[in-house]
């Protein structure tokens, strides 16, 4: 648009909505290589860059032809990818694409490459399978005092009348109950992976693990508790009572499980220790175990050291839950991944039993994506 | 951000979440006296424009100071309110400002100015009350033979077992069942008027109006149906089913409303008229009462010339529904104002009752936001 026409086009907008107008959808252009063109038109732009994890070393610069700047990506795997534009250093979107996400107070523009049925990217596309249902419900925390928000998953053909298992499913630090439906794609990787037969129809419940917050700022009405004197975890039972009341849930272990990313993994951690035998499936998505970052003792000893928390960890193994499973990425923050050897050590010193898959990249939702889609065909099989 | 800051960054944001970040939101920022002053950071910039409904005519240059461009609004009224920026003409949105909302294809920043409990705006923000539920629902519509995703609005207090009435709330051309829920702040013009004692709790469905699509484009698993041959209005009886066996509904007349703007008021019309005496409250905004825009009969002619709708029109009204009620801004599109005037004539020349409300403005969510403000305490008090 030339400046000129600004003043023009912004009446238009703003006096009439443009029911007539359609925007052109050139970018992304997916090429028959495998490759894919990502375009912005910025005729007076002196430079443009893009960033995003489908660029050579996450950034470039692109090129001028004609109006529009240009970047064509490598030939890229079947992900889902984000990425960005800096018009002369200023941020802007894909204006073309109108697949975006919101992590925390930042915005992305997204596209997905699938190949083939069943891929990794395929599991975060739509696709015309069934489709559960997504709800954000808001609840009762009696014991935070105040009614909180969170976002509900129930599989197609909920309301048929039968009993579902639950997966408690928890963001990390700066999320709130919308980060796994959008960041996370639950609902795609839920609905593909179950109409694909490698998962069981289950209900997914993603709260708000903020214990200051009742719902993410764009639905909040702004309760601020500062310094609560709960925490997240302790209400947690608040949300256990909701859902077993409020929807058609099988409960016992091996129909309960719980798993969490980053501050999520925490919650996840101190959710099962202080209700073992409560969840038969466990998922420590790169967590932290504890989150004193400046504590140099090793999670190992403050675990021996402390006879609560460790009779707590006993407590969860003896009760021989199905999978206690602990994923982290090999880049991940040198805090985070000492966090867990040292935690993994103690596991290992008392033969309590998990699995650990350590994957390539970072404290990335790129890798808590790939958790999840492994986790969940893991759960409710027995 | 400098550029040479630029790959920096980049690789932070994609190797890892910025877990301890947190952006500056400094704009929008509301002054004391009234007005509000939005800022970008664009160092290098020419020139930078703002448009948006809270600028004077649409349309400003910003002023730089230092490497920041500002702008002041007038004074502004209790109301929501859009912007966007255009870097050396290069559209971007708000950086500090994460309520963005997506029209069909584009997006803006958005902002709510209230001044007191009850004033306009004070309906669109989210405040202390109790909440309802939003739920995304997948409904088999045989009729147009796919699974549709529709949204649905359950009050505070659903829970508790009552049955409630239901408002059926169409959108308009291009918009699908995410319009009401975000342009339309469905959820808080609702959650506030029931706390504020303005109107009754009640259920509002909202459906996707595009009958060749199964959902919005952000969900679709990409049914297309070209030229399907049942229309959007024929097949509504499959909402209406799903509704009522699905919700804890009070049926009949007096129980039921419908309603919708631009497109969504010819449904209104159209569902009404194949439906008669079973909506209670039918609510027509900025409506086209024909889709045949360039149908140089008026609406008056039309209608007394087809036997059919004719009959359809006499059986609504002979049915007394409890409130008809249209309402178009002075400045709408004229053929859609012609339209309107035109068949009002038709409903007075038959003596049908309705009421009429002209409001300031055109063909805008302003407006829409305004008229289901209005049309909702009028519902279901008899």
């Amino acid at each position: 648009m030339t400046l000129a026409l600004l003043a023009l086009a912004s009446t238009l907008t703003f006096a009439q909505e443009a029911i007539f107008e359609r925007r052109d959808q050139g970018s992304p252009h997916f090429n028959d290589d495998g490759t894919v063109t990502l375009s912005l038109r910025a005729p007076e732009a002196a430079r443009v860059d893009v960033i995003g994890d489908c660029v050579e070393n996450f950034h470039a610069q692109m090129t001028k032809e004609g109006d529009t700047w240009y970047y064509t990506t490598p030939v890229l795997l079947p992900e889902l990818y984000n990425y960005r534009f800096y018009v002369n250093g200023v941020e802007t979107l894909d204006l073309a694409n109108i697949e975006r996400s919101r992590d925390v107070r930042s915005f992305m523009s997204t596209f997905v490459v699938s190949n083939a049925e069943g891929d990794q990217g395929y599991l975060y596309a739509n696709h015309l399978v069934p489709h559960g249902n997504m709800a954000q419900v808001w609840y009762d925390s009696p014991t935070l005092g105040m009614s909180r928000r969170m976002s509900i998953y129930t599989p197609a053909g909920y309301d048929k009348g039968k009993k579902y298992p639950v997966l408690y499913l928890l963001h990390g630090s700066g999320g709130d109950e919308e980060a796994w439906p959008t960041l996370g794609r639950t609902q795609q990787i839920l609905d593909n992976l179950i109409a694909l037969g490698r998962a069981e129809p289950m209900i997914v419940v993603m709260p708000n693990g903020n214990a200051s917050d009742d719902a993410s700022p764009l639905l909040s009405g702004m309760v601020k508790k500062e310094n609560p004197k709960v925490t997240f975890e302790e209400s947690f039972i608040d949300i256990i009572k909701y859902v077993e009341s409020h929807y058609k849930v099988k409960k016992g272990a091996r129909n309960t499980a719980i798993s969490g990313l980053s501050m999520g993994g925490y919650h996840t951690y101190k959710v099962s220790n202080l209700h073992p035998g409560r969840f038969g499936y466990i998922g420590l998505f790169s967590a932290a175990i504890s989150m004193d970052f400046e504590n140099k003792t090793p999670m190992q000893e403050q675990i021996a050291n402390d006879a609560v928390v460790s009779k707590q960890v006993a407590d969860v193994f003896a009760a021989r839950p199905q999978l206690y499973w602990i994923a982290i990425g090999k880049d991940d923050f040198d805090f985070l991944m000492n966090q867990n050897t040292s935690y993994r050590a103690y596991l290992d010193s008392h033969q309590y039993p998990y699995e650990y898959y350590e994957s390539d990249g970072g404290h990335s939702w790129r890798n808590w994506r790939i958790y999840l889609s492994m986790f969940v065909p893991r759960l409710f099989k027995d």
